[in-house]
C-alpha cells in the first residue's frame, strides 16, 4: 500500500507557480505514516492526464490529486479521473447549495459555471471544501484504489486535508503506528552552534533528534515512533527538557508557537500593554502581534513612522536629534519607543528603525543596519543595534527586524519576570 | 520532441524541502521553446529510478534529471541510468582534477569518496559544474534520447543551465521559436464572471489565454509560441487590448505589477501622499504598501488603531461616535480615514476596521465584516462595506482587507484622474 501525489495545472509546466502542494502532502503522508514513492506533474489536458492515472494504479493504491477542481473550462480534473473508470458524473446537490450559499454570503451572485464544481463521479464522496467553493472527492473506484482530490488553492486544500481527510484515513486504518514530531524553536543562536550544543542527541534512534534552519528562527525537530501519543510522550519528554535546559533563553517555545504568540503570553500573564513604533517595517510588527487572536487583551496599536515628519508630529521626536544621529540610530530608535509609549499610554513600547534597502545605505549604515529601542513599565529604555548584511534582500530584512523587537521583548519580559 | 524534469531525492518524497528546481526548469524550458507535459519526483532508489525513465523515454526525448550526483552512498542518480542503458561507467580524469583543484582553492583535501563524481558513462560528456564539486552530464544513449543531469543544490543547478546546458540546447535547434507568457491580473471580480466575459479568447489557439486564482485577486495567463519577443507582442498586444477592455477598472496590472505597486504608481505620478488608519490589520497595509522600494516617496506612516482608546487619542475620534455605531463601522472608518489624514498631513488617509475573528462576531456584524474609509485630496470621505464571511479564517481575510484597501484607493485615484 503506497501513494502517489498528482499534481494538475498548465501553470506547474510552464513554472509559473512553485509546487508547495506536494511538500505539504508528502510530509502530511508522512505524518500519518503512509509510504510514497511518486510524485507526478501534468497539465490541464485529459489524456495526459488519464495516462498519468493508468501509471499510477499501477504503481500506487492511493491516488491524491490537486488543482483543475474550479469553474472555468480547463479545470478537467474531476470529468477526466470519472472518464478514466468510466463513471458517469452526476450534480450534487448539496454542493450547489452550499457555493449559492457562500456567494450570497459575501453578495455575489452564482455564475452558471459554478454548476459544474458540483459535478462528482457516481459512488464517489464529497469532500467539503470550508475555506472555497471548490469541493474535492473521496472516491473508490475500485476496490484496490482510493482517489482523493482537492483545489490547488494551498489554504483551501490544507483546511480539507485536516478536516476531513486525516479523520478518513485515519479511519481506513493509517496512523496508528505513527511518528510524532515536536519542533522546538529557537532564537538567538545559529543553527551550527546550536547543533554542536546537542550534537550527543543526533545519534538517538527513538526517538531522533535533527535540527533544520527556518526563516527568523532555529528548529530542532524531536521524533518518535511510538503506538500512541502518550508513549510518544515519555519517550520525548525528558529529550526536549535536557535540549531546554541546554539551550536557555535560546528556546523559545515549541510546535504552534511563535515569537507573537510566547510574548502575547508573557504580557497577558503580567498584565501588561503594548505599543509600537515602526519605520522600516512600517507596520509588519503591528500585524505580527496580531496574528493572535485575542491580541488586542494586550496590544493597543502604534505609529507607522515610515517619514521623517510622522517621527516628530506623532512621536514627539526632537527634529534635532533627528537630524544629530539620523533616523536610523540607537538614539531615534530609543526616543521612538519612549515616544509611542506614553503617546498611548501603554507599559511597553517597542520601536523599530533600519535600512532594509536595496537603496539607503552608506557607508556608516550599510544596508541591514537596523535599531530596535524597548521602552519597559519602569520607563527605562534601552537600544539594540542588529546588522543584517546587505544579502538577505528587503522583505526578509524587514521579517528579521520585526521578529528580533519581539524576541528582544520576550527576554526583557523573562528577566523582568525572575527580578520582580 | 518534448522533455520531462525528473527529480530525484527522498527528502523530497519526505516533503523536507520545497521542489523549486522544478519550477526553475519549467521555465528554462518554456524560454527555450521546448514543451514538456510531465514532472516526475521519485526518491534515491534505484529500481524505481529506473521504471521512471522507462516511463519517461516513452513520452518524452529529453530527459532532465536534478539530484543524486553528489559523493554520499545514495547519491546513485549517474550509476542507475548508466545501468538502465547498460552501459558502463568510466572515471573522467578531467573531472577528477578538477574536484582536486576546487579542494585545493578552499584548502580542503579531496576525499575517497568525491571519486565517485568523476564517474560517468562511456560516450556522455561532463557537464561542468562552476560553482560546487558535482559535474553533471549530457548523454545520448540512444538516439533518440538526450539526457542532462545536474546537481539538486538550486544555485550549482542554475550556473550549470544557463553556462552549458542552453548554449548546447541551442546548438541542437532548440529556441528559435519561444513561448513569451503575460499574467493579466485582475480584482473585484471573481474567476467565474471573469472567464465568461472572456470565454470566446479561451479557443484561441496562439496567443492561448488560461485563467486561474491567485490569492487576492484573478489572473489571466496570455501565452504566445512565436520565432522572437517582437513578433508575440505583435500577436499578444491586441489581445490584452480587447481584454483589458472588456474587464475595465477590474483590470489592475500585468506580470510583476502588485496593488501596492500599481497605487504606488498612481500616487507617485499625482505627487500625492498617503497615510493608513489601521485597526484590525493592526499594521499590515503598512507594511504591504512598504513592499516597494521607494514608497517612502508617497507612503508618510499611520496609525495602528487596535484598541479603542488609540482611535480617540490619536485620530482624534469622537467617543460617542464610536459609542454609537461601534468601532466596526462605515461611521468610524470615515472618521478614521479622515482622522490620519489630517494628523499626518498628507492628501490621502485610508482606513480599515473588522471583524477577522475567530472571535467578535455578532449577528448584526458577523466574522469578516469590514469597513473600509477613503478620505481624499479634497477632504471629501466614502466608506465600503466588505463581507468576506466566516470561512476564510483570520490572516486571509486580514490580507483580503488590506487588498481591498488598496484596490478602492486604486479605483478613486483612477477616477479622479479622469476627472480632474
Amino acid at each position: 500500500m503506497s501513494a502517489e501525489i498528482i499534481c494538475i495545472g498548465t501553470e506547474l509546466l510552464l513554472g509559473e507557480i512553485l509546487n508547495s502542494n506536494s511538500q505539504y502532502l508528502a510530509q502530511a503522508l508522512a505524518n500519518l505514516g503512509i509510504p510514497h514513492y511518486y510524485q507526478t506533474v501534468v497539465g490541464d489536458n485529459p489524456e495526459r492526464i488519464k495516462a498519468a492515472i493508468a501509471i499510477a494504479i499501477k504503481r500506487a493504491n492511493i491516488l491524491i490529486f490537486t488543482g483543475g477542481l474550479g469553474p472555468t473550462p480547463d479545470d478537467l480534473t474531476t470529468a477526466t479521473i470519472a472518464d478514466f473508470f468510466q463513471t458517469p458524473l452526476v450534480e450534487n446537490a448539496a454542493v450547489i447549495e452550499d457555493i449559492a450559499a457562500k456567494f450570497a454570503q459575501t453578495g455575489r451572485e452564482m455564475t452558471p459555471s459554478n454548476r459544474k464544481q458540483a459535478l462528482i463521479p457516481v459512488g464517489a464522496q464529497v469532500l467539503d471544501n470550508p475555506k472555497g467553493t471548490a469541493p474535492g472527492m473521496i472516491w473508490h473506484p475500485q476496490p484496490d484504489v482510493l482517489i482523493l482530490t482537492f483545489p490547488g488553492v494551498p489554504s483551501e486544500m490544507h483546511a480539507m486535508w485536516e478536516t476531513v481527510a486525516v479523520p478518513y484515513l485515519k479511519q481506513q486504518g493509517w496512523g496508528k503506528e505513527i511518528i510524532y514530531s515536536r519542533v522546538l524553536r529557537f532564537r538567538g543562536i545559529g543553527e551550527s552552534a546550536l547543533a554542536e550544543k546537542v550534537v550527543d542527541l543526533f545519534d538517538l534512534q527513538n526517538p531522533t533528534v535533527a535540527p533544520y534552519a527556518g526563516k527568523g528562527e532555529v528548529r530542532l525537530r524531536v521524533s518518535c515512533k511510538a503506538p500512541s501519543e502518550a508513549e510518544a510522550q515519555q519517550l520525548m519528554t525528558p529529550i526536549i527538557a535536557k535540549i531546554q535546559a541546554i539551550a536557555g533563553l535560546d528556546y523559545f517555545g515549541q510546535d504552534e508557537d511563535t515569537l507573537a504568540s510566547v510574548v502575547g503570553d508573557l504580557l497577558q500573564q503580567r498584565g501588561q500593554t503594548l505599543a509600537v513604533a515602526e519605520s522600516c517595517t512600517a507596520g509588519g510588527l503591528g500585524a505580527m502581534l496580531t496574528e493572535q487572536p485575542g491580541s488586542s487583551a494586550y496590544f493597543w496599536g502604534g505609529i507607522i513612522a515610515y517619514d521623517n515628519r510622522v517621527k516628530e508630529r506623532l512621536l514627539q521626536i526632537d527634529p534635532q536629534l533627528l537630524q544629530e544621529h539620523g533616523a536610523v540610530s540607537g538614539t531615534v530608535a530609543a526616543a521612538m519607543a519612549m515616544g509611542v509609549k506614553q503617546q498611548l499610554g501603554t507599559d511597553w513600547g517597542v520601536s523599530i528603525t533600519g535600512i532594509a534597502g536595496p537603496g539607503g545605505g552608506t557607508p556608516e549604515k550599510p544596508i541591514g543596519t537596523v535599531y530596535i529601542g524597548i521602552a519597559d513599565p519602569q520607563n527605562q529604555v534601552s537600544h539594540y543595534h542588529c546588522q543584517f548584511g546587505d544579502r538577505r534582500g528587503r522583505a526578509l530584512t524587514r521579517y528579521l527586524s520585526a521578529c528580533q523587537g519581539l524576541d528582544l521583548l520576550r527576554r526583557q519580559l523573562l528577566n523582568q519576570g525572575t527580578s520582580v
